[in-house]
């Protein structure tokens, strides 16, 4: 089941409504354009996110990222690209709250809620609370996921070049890039 | 003439409360450590920067640069460092307004204002104005500089890994590294 065109256009109104909200300016043309990811699995609200890039380049990348409340990115991991390290990132939350989940010890208890009938694709749970101004840098082929507080998120992403197409995908269900029906 | 302590002190807290009306969050110990750089100057308010180093990895490099009103950041450019490219960076503008000069044509007419008594060291006048939302990528080894407006600036820098002290500034008198007098 493909976005919808007027889901996204819904979608990218309330993503930039969101930035607003933050403070975070964009152009006209990057409001046009916001990437709505949700990843194949027909469940924007609850699995799905909200991408500004601002730069990427062979170097160095920067996007903005945004959450709606509760909404999860899937489970994932940036793996060696052309005989080179994975993506390396770090999340710097910039409004609302981020539950951020790597590979490693947990609790035992997280705070976030893994998307109903997606167990399975959840996998790391060593938890990472981010609030505004609070970072954490994933290294290269950590798996990990994250989900917004009830009142969503937004959170800037500084990295290595992104190459999001050879992401992998805890779920064997995801697609990273959306196909769109235009004709809906 | 070194920066006195309670100068930067001083300068500290403005430019918390800068980042605090952009709507840019700071860790307790990042607005205790923001960089007060006067270039060795010993002018800050005419010719200086303010920077929080969100993260400086051997692969990418996020800061928040601060500029108070009219301040200039001395023109200089980013070399090859170790026989890699020199430093790459984008300069995303967050608030107020800012006038980047770079190498390449002008039109003969500036809006900003080149430091009085420090015009042998302004060379290049091609003008890049950015306001909040727009951005530009500065490529390795080109000289620039840049003023804030009369409002000042909030400009957010992706790039490829800092490493100012290999930085090459047009005035001689440059010190990139300030030394703080700890008895004043």
């Amino acid at each position: 089941m493909d976005l919808k065109r007027s889901e996204i256009v819904a979608a990218r109104k309330r993503t930039a409504d969101i930035l607003d909200r933050a403070g975070i300016a964009l152009t006209p043309y990057e409001r046009e354009t916001i990437e709505i990811a949700d990843f194949g699995l027909g469940d924007l609200q609850r699995q799905g996110l909200e991408i500004v890039t601002c730069i990427n380049t062979d170097r160095y990348c920067a996007k903005e990222l945004v959450l709606f409340p509760g909404q999860t990115c899937p489970e994932h991991l940036h793996p060696p690209v052309d005989g080179g390290l994975g993506k390396m990132e770090t999340f710097r939350c910039r409004s609302g709250l981020v539950y951020l989940y790597v590979e490693g010890e947990n609790s035992g208890i997280i705070q976030a809620e893994v998307p109903p009938g997606s167990e399975d694709y959840y996998t790391v749970f060593r938890e990472i609370e981010l609030r505004p101004g609070q970072q954490y840098t994933i290294p290269p082929g950590t798996k990990h996921w994250f989900q917004a507080g009830e009142r969503g998120a937004v959170v800037s992403e500084f990295s290595s070049t992104s190459r999001d197409e050879y992401d992998l995908f805890t779920d064997p269900n995801v697609r990273r890039i959306p196909i769109v029906d235009e004709a809906i």
